[in-house]
């Protein structure tokens, strides 16, 4: 996994749209993941790609028992860790999730899975993380925005905006891997999967499909930011819960 | 449910289509689907919108014990009947699901529930039909093939071809509901459903999800009718199988 997040440029671009009260964090990918938490007092509780630590100080304020949060980005964890509130934090890239020997209720992931090349590996870690009927919830960039893949010796766009239209471009969606996108910086690495290789991923690792969401940008957060109307060209973000059977 | 296969003009159309040994249903969506089946001998199978009975009777050759197909068209029905083969045809909508009494171990449906407005009830009469532990396959049109709606006195195409690539329309993607499309004639009414919404639902009704896959044109398929590359512009089918629990 790329670590961007340790980029200086990116990082300043990053921490200066996550510290605006009105970002699609806030206002449209948050809801959605919060409306499919499950209770949370008394959890032991992973959250991969943690971040600045968010998640994880909203899970120990809500009285989980035991709260672990892992990034691979230092940057990120430095600011986690200014909050002395009894929080375990660890800069561990998820694709050494192996290397942790505890057991967890719930394991939890916010926009991070797109940054991982093995998500079967990535699965499969948190599937013997987990206690026997303990849940995954997770988000990350719906397939249909990750579809595009830039042809190499070509320009060409992802979209096109016609008659205040926008359309896309799709004829990657069954095209799976690697993606390097222009997000704050350039060359921004991601994966792209489709929908079935998400679903079909989990269900092989032992996981039952409790939950799925996608992203729509309601009249709210279009009141408080306008040019959110765009989100809903395409849903951005997908939402999965999942229970280890 | 609006039945456009008693429509003459659609259904010589239609059966045109069918009729020819390069077709879609036959390059790309059987072999996805039968792909998905599991063992059909000895099973009760029921078949919805079997059209010409063309799975009702690949069931009955490899061994299924008992053998019914349901479909709103007389017209298909009646080339279904022509081969007396011991399977039950009844000319009944899906909407009227809830009528039957019988118990089956297999629910199949090939590009049909689409045309049913009443998804919930659908999937809730499945439900009923199958034991526990019975299996439902189905295959339909793939949401992000379903997601244009014309808006009303507009004229406005679902997708835009500019230096040979295609570009698709998706901002209705999260509008659930009625669609009225060209297909061989003119106001066939469809309904879309978003991902999420269709596995949601069978979540609800007791179902767990076993596989997803979704459509694309293979070299062999695009070998025999080279224009089929068009059907990897964007997936067009979207298959799921799924266990009553």
């Amino acid at each position: 996994m790329q670590n961007i997040y340790d980029n200086k440029v990116f990082f300043k671009e990053y921490e200066e749209m996550r510290s605006k009260d009105i970002n699609a964090n806030k206002l449209i990918e948050q809801p959605i993941f919060n409306s499919m938490l499950p209770m949370l007092r008394g959890k032991r509780i992973l959250d991969l790609g943690c971040g600045t630590g968010e998640f994880c100080r909203l899970a120990k304020s809500e009285g989980a028992s035991f709260v672990m949060g892992i990034d691979c980005s230092k940057n990120m964890l430095n600011v986690a860790k200014n909050c002395n509130d009894g929080i375990t934090y660890l800069n561990l890239p998820m694709e050494n999730l192996g290397k942790l020997n505890d057991k967890f209720d719930i394991v939890t992931s916010s926009l991070a899975f797109h940054y991982v090349e093995d998500f079967d590996k990535l699965i499969g870690d948190i599937s013997k993380l987990l206690i026997s009927g303990g849940e995954l919830i997770f988000s990350q960039e719906h397939p249909v925005a990750t579809a595009f893949k830039s042809p190499k010796n070509e320009r060409i766009d992802n979209k096109i905006d016609i008659h205040g239209k926008r359309y896309y471009l799709l004829s990657d969606y069954n095209n799976i891997g690697k993606r390097v996108v222009k997000w704050n910086v350039s060359g921004v690495i991601k994966y792209h999967r489709n929908f079935s290789e998400i679903i079909n991923t989990l269900i092989r690792h032992g996981f039952i499909i409790t939950k799925v969401m996608e992203s729509y940008a309601d009249e709210e957060a279009i009141k408080k930011e306008p040019k959110y109307a765009y989100q809903n060209d395409r849903p951005y973000f997908l939402f999965i819960s999942a229970k280890k059977s």
